[in-house]
């Protein structure tokens, strides 16, 4: 959690809702030619009449420079220290496909991969084999039996999938398999700690049935393994906070990192009218929602400046819908930026904006990255958000006699 | 190092070059009559059109009101923390001259003093002797032989020297001889902890024998001294950082520094013009470069403001030059301002610009405090440079999936 001790003792229960809005990859660069970014460029009337009655920042999603993957650029705009509790990557993409881990479980990241008659790598990614001849591998691999640990194999997409161990004393503690490079070997699993001895001959157990069960094969006969990881013990958010919240995103691993926080994650569909929808329907329910907007990365990420536009716009219009069901504080922020000249999520400075009764707009016109970074907010670590809409909806008591 | 667990994690080696130009003591305060500070008054078409192609802002040196010496505005810059990496008074003065250290040598300033018949100090800085002088003192202290414990003397400017001590099992931990006012006796050194006994003892025997060789001067008969230190222990910037750095700076004290910090120090001249010519030369064999421009600090600390327009004015000449190397990125930061109205170091916060391909210019016209401080970077800790650095050139990977 933010690293102030009396955060506990200063949250207040109240009737007031918070609604958190993240765009995911919201922030953007400017396009070479016309030097304005995509935020900049879209039109986006509706954002921008709602930041000049709003307050204005932008927001540090980790360190100046320090590009986050997804895990910790929604943990910091959910309040927790994104290196203290960073989650690690197996357990991200098993509740990416929405798996269900135990406590105990380790969950890892697989590849198919290539391996020519020596044993030694051709292809790390098996030639990026299709998502249904990957399922059906997974379905051999499945049933497998090693003594003691149960594993479970998911398929994720292409060459990657997921791999649950399930058993007793299992830890985290074990090296990649995954040499990162070809024309080597293999990696053995190897314990990191001492209590980690047995899950890595588990593993190296699973992965030489795994080697017997694709081989003869032309490519996809090996798999690597990498980021062991199990559930993080997190702080849950409704306690900290003294809050009900719940999250309603139609990306699995958005629902499944709400859940970890503690919040209760409400089934919706798979758009975000869907989302706007199970809001509307559960507005009673609860006192803060975090609702998940996931369009704006997939563009930035596929490097599409018109189409990042379009996903805006889009958001643009949904914007009313929002608006009118009259959160006491509306939050719209970003997990990272992913500007579509990089074509990936970047370190840069996310805009920010905190509408509340309190809000009645400071000079800003629009909802963009130069706007923003002149608005009464300034530039706050990503992890600051959730103390500043609580201020905003009158959940803060003050601090101290 | 910077504050940032995963740094070693994220750091990248690419075939990109990261320039950081330190312009030492850049930062000042308005004019009291035109209310322009010395960069806003200069002169300055190359800066200033750069900096309407980079990102701009400010770096706080330290924290906010605090007014770093040379060593901590370096050592921020280079991404050490600067209190936890402080360097001790003796170690930077004997960089400052160009002295070798060795890891268990413990190094002191000292000042020749005065004292009366009682042995009471009556000038600590014997009438600031000329450096003349003291550097024929200094040869007669070298004589001096101490059982087991070597000694050496170095002449610094007018009544100051480095006293240098090698043997085994020295300690830093020794009280100050200096009792900092005039009518009193130095003081014994005491050791601060118990591994220092014997370094308190061998330095009250160098005292005492130094006592004698300069006894029966009117003047400059006694030895004062302060800031006993060792080298610190500092994590290595290139393997930290996944770089080859290397340091090119006319004056001894910085190429000292950044050799603690384990930067490849490239001999130079003594002016700026000879940092470009080595830097020219050498600019294939590393992938990060800092570069030192010492004289608006000179002019700064003499108070004079036309001076110290004149020195970055003469720097403003050189900076096509040094955009014409083509770095991907280059960084122009402070280690400190230091104002002319002020006439020494102060905590004001630094400009600064960073340029690379991302940078398309964001409304900046021209290299100055106030225009700086509404940069895309906004007010950062200096310590946040070298990453802001790196993720521009592309040195630095995803944080966490």
């Amino acid at each position: 959690m933010i690293d102030f001790p009396y955060i506990r003792d200063i949250c207040q229960t109240t009737d007031s809702k918070i609604v958190l809005l993240v765009v995911d990859g919201l922030g953007g660069l400017p396009h070479p030619s016309t030097k304005m970014s995509e935020l900049e460029t879209a039109n986006l009337p509706n954002l921008d009449r709602l930041a000049q009655i709003s307050a204005c920042g932008l927001t540090t999603p980790v360190l100046p420079g320090v590009t986050p993957g997804s895990g910790p650029g929604h943990m910091a705009l959910f309040g927790y220290d994104p290196v203290e509790y960073l989650i690690g990557r197996g357990v991200l993409e098993a509740i990416g496909i929405g798996v269900k881990l135990g406590r105990s479980d380790v969950a890892a990241r697989g590849n198919f991969c290539t391996v020519d008659k020596n044993g030694l790598i051709t292809d790390r990614r098996a030639g990026r084999i299709k998502s249904e001849e990957s399922a059906k591998l997974v379905a051999e691999l499945a049933k497998i039996k090693v003594h003691g640990v149960t594993g479970e194999f998911h398929p994720v997409k292409d060459h990657r999938f997921v791999l649950v161990l399930k058993g007793k004393g299992l830890s985290e503690e074990v090296g990649e398999t995954d040499p990162q490079a070809e024309g080597v070997a293999p990696l053995d699993a190897i314990p990191l700690d001492d209590e980690a001895d047995a899950t890595a001959e588990a593993v190296n157990m699973w992965v030489s049935e795994a080697r017997m069960v694709l081989k003869g094969r032309d490519k996809a006969n090996m798999v690597l393994l990498r980021g062991f990881s199990q559930l993080p013990s997190l702080p849950d958010m409704g306690e900290t906070y003294a809050m009900k919240p719940a999250a309603i995103a139609a990306y699995p691993m958005y629902r499944g990192l709400a859940q970890l926080c503690g919040m209760t994650v409400i089934p919706t569909g798979t758009s975000f009218d869907d989302e706007l929808d199970t809001l509307e329907a559960n507005w009673d329910k609860h006192d803060f929602f975090f609702l998940h907007y996931k369009p704006a990365d997939a563009a930035g990420e596929d490097g599409n400046f018109e189409a990042k536009i379009a996903a805006l716009e889009e958001l643009d219009k949904r914007i009313p819908r929002l608006v009118n069901l009259g959160a006491d504080t509306l939050v719209i922020a970003g997990d990272h930026s992913t500007p579509a000249v990089i074509g990936a999520h970047s370190w840069h400075p996310v805009p920010l904006m905190v509408h509340s009764m309190d809000t009645k707009g400071e000079g800003i016109d629009a909802f963009n990255e130069r706007q923003c970074a002149n608005g009464s907010i300034g530039r706050i670590p990503a992890t600051s958000v959730m103390m500043l809409a609580m201020a905003h909806a009158g959940k803060l008591a003050k601090f101290g006699p």
